[in-house]
């Protein structure tokens, strides 16, 4: 599987003229070979040259994490006293073009923007963004694997009770339970109720969970490196009626826009399906944000949701469809599921309950 | 605290002739303005002009997550089809130097320099490490009260069983633990046993604790933004005469370098001292990392207690002191307090045991 993608990405600096690829921190690196740098100020980065073997530059005393993968790269430690950029340019040998992972700190490419001053730098998502966009058998199957673990704690959570808990511990028992349910790591877990759900990326906090509080839960984490994400509503006690009909808008959006992503139809189009019949009920300005995301090994990449990505969908694309509408001092309402684009029509990866569910 | 930080922060780029910094992802940013970026695809972005008024340049989804801090910024938020970069390039106005946050992603730093192409870039840390290398005693007293939180794990940890026990289990536990004992943020915990402990950064997996390991537990998070690191060492069941030789070995190059630090000692010099004494003793080649680490917003940051670093410790300065002897293939080392340069000399924050614990 690395091999098969390490070629596909030399064909591809081949195609752009790039020659020679550096990663670091962030996905590009375990996507291509296992390895997963540490986000630490000593420097990891693999430096592959279009036409030449790739070399993993690593500190030494994380040199023992890196498992034999001699079919990959080769490993070159350096000492706390040696100065790493110093190896990576040597190693990649005086490029016209580099391009350097997009999750690369700054401080380490102004560093070997002047260790390679005749080199031209651009962003290696132009390399590896539309290979990992499209999303192999083994690959669905991860993200199917990781959808179905969180919709078990949907599942779950609608029988606990919110009442009188604070999101913190809300957003506690969310992490705990992605852990429980098999993920090696819990990416995030917005909790947010009663109005802070009105706050699309709010800050789990203090606020005790009341009766009549919608609540808004988005959460997910990364199974075996490929990642999950949901988001279903919890409400304490029975809704009010302006929350259904607002609800009855927002589901509709949701499965009207996951129905609309077909190989061939625009990204674009599928958030247009959303924001038409929100807009229509005039709800427009409440929905302000993107209508979705890709999702594989990050849990944001292509192909954006978004107005103004005219790129079709491709059999293989995974992503999310989340339409929300949010009422600032009231309270906010989303909807999310992960979808992949296949020749047979779009295919929901979630299956948990996407009804209001009632709560304690 | 914020504006005296902005008013430190303005000084110095008047003083290294920067007209602009740029501070996105990192504790850059939350260290002057109380404000941490969502690390996202999404760009937030604090413009902060040397002469003018800064601007927080935020996702419109993420404009409720800022809270009201007129006296710090002003909050310029975009909407999803905006381009964000070029708002950043039209409020920095054609700077001829421009600062940018160390851990800011390299996309950005090339997307902002194709915007700003008359502009030379540097490290942001060229303006906020010196001032954030020497605590207040706010700071240093948040940085004494994550210290006891992880002192009190240790103390709860020297009462539990290990054998028997995966890596990954006692990882889960210290997490929690961090979680309960009031840390916002559980950072790392590093759990190495029997032979996984001579890797230093060793990443927690499936083995099982056995009878005779001695396990390395190196932990530590955030608590009101402040950081905690400690590392202390476990054995199950009574350790060998090696394991005890070893260990009296790198006790008192701890002890001794802690001792070695007080203001106006270079940091290497510090280093130099605990090498000095593992070296005596026949493992220089085995101690393969640095001495330790300025810990505050960030677990790693200057001071950095390594050989070639002649900065002399100043009064303020909060350091680790984490000397390592790691045998290949057999067992590992590593004993780590948070330690505070003062005028009445050296001043350790960690006060849990440090003897080897013998557990279950």
């Amino acid at each position: 599987m690395f091999s098969e993608r390490m070629n596909r990405v030399r064909a591809r600096m081949q195609e752009l003229g790039v020659d020679v690829l550096l990663l670091s921190v962030g996905a590009d690196l375990p996507w291509l070979t296992g390895y997963e740098a540490l986000e630490t100020e000593r420097l990891t980065m693999l430096v592959l040259p279009r036409d030449g073997d790739a070399t993993l530059v690593v500190p030494h005393l994380e040199a023992a994490r890196v498992e034999e993968r001699p079919a990959a790269f080769s490993v070159a430690p350096w000492d706390e006293t040696d100065d790493p950029v110093a190896v990576v340019a040597r190693l990649a040998a005086a490029p016209a073009t580099a391009a350097i992972g997009d999750h690369t700190w700054a401080r380490f490419l102004l560093d070997l923007q002047r260790a390679l001053p005749r080199a031209s730098f651009r962003k290696g998502s132009e390399i590896t963004a539309p290979l990992r966009t499209v999303k192999d058998a083994f690959e669905v199957d991860a993200l199917r694997d990781a959808a179905a673990a969180v919709d078990g704690i949907v599942i779950e959570m609608r029988e606990r009770s919110f009442e009188g808990r604070t999101e913190k511990a809300v957003h506690r028992e969310l992490v705990q339970r992605m852990l429980d349910a098999g993920h090696e790591r819990a990416n995030f877990a917005i909790v947010g109720s009663g109005p802070n759900g009105a706050s699309p990326h709010h800050e789990p906090g203090g606020r005790v969970i009341e009766a009549g509080d919608v609540v808004v839960c988005d959460f997910g984490g990364s199974m075996r490196h490929y990642c999950s994400d949901i988001t279903r509503l919890f409400v304490v006690g029975e809704p009010s009626q302006e929350v259904r009909d607002t609800y009855d808008v927002l589901f509709g959006a949701q499965e009207q826009a996951v129905r609309s992503a077909t190989v061939g139809t625009p990204c674009a189009e599928v958030d247009a399906t959303a924001r038409r019949i929100i807009t229509d009920a005039g709800f427009g300005d409440r929905f302000i944000h993107r209508t979705g995301h890709g999702i594989g090994v990050e849990t944001h990449e292509d192909p954006y949701i978004v107005a103004g990505n005219t790129t079709p969908l491709v059999a293989g694309n995974v992503f999310s469809v989340e339409p929300g509408i949010y009422l600032p001092g009231r309270f906010g309402l989303r909807l999310e599921d992960i979808v992949v684009a296949t020749a047979d029509g779009p295919e929901r990866l979630n299956h948990a309950p996407r009804d209001l569910a009632v709560v304690d």
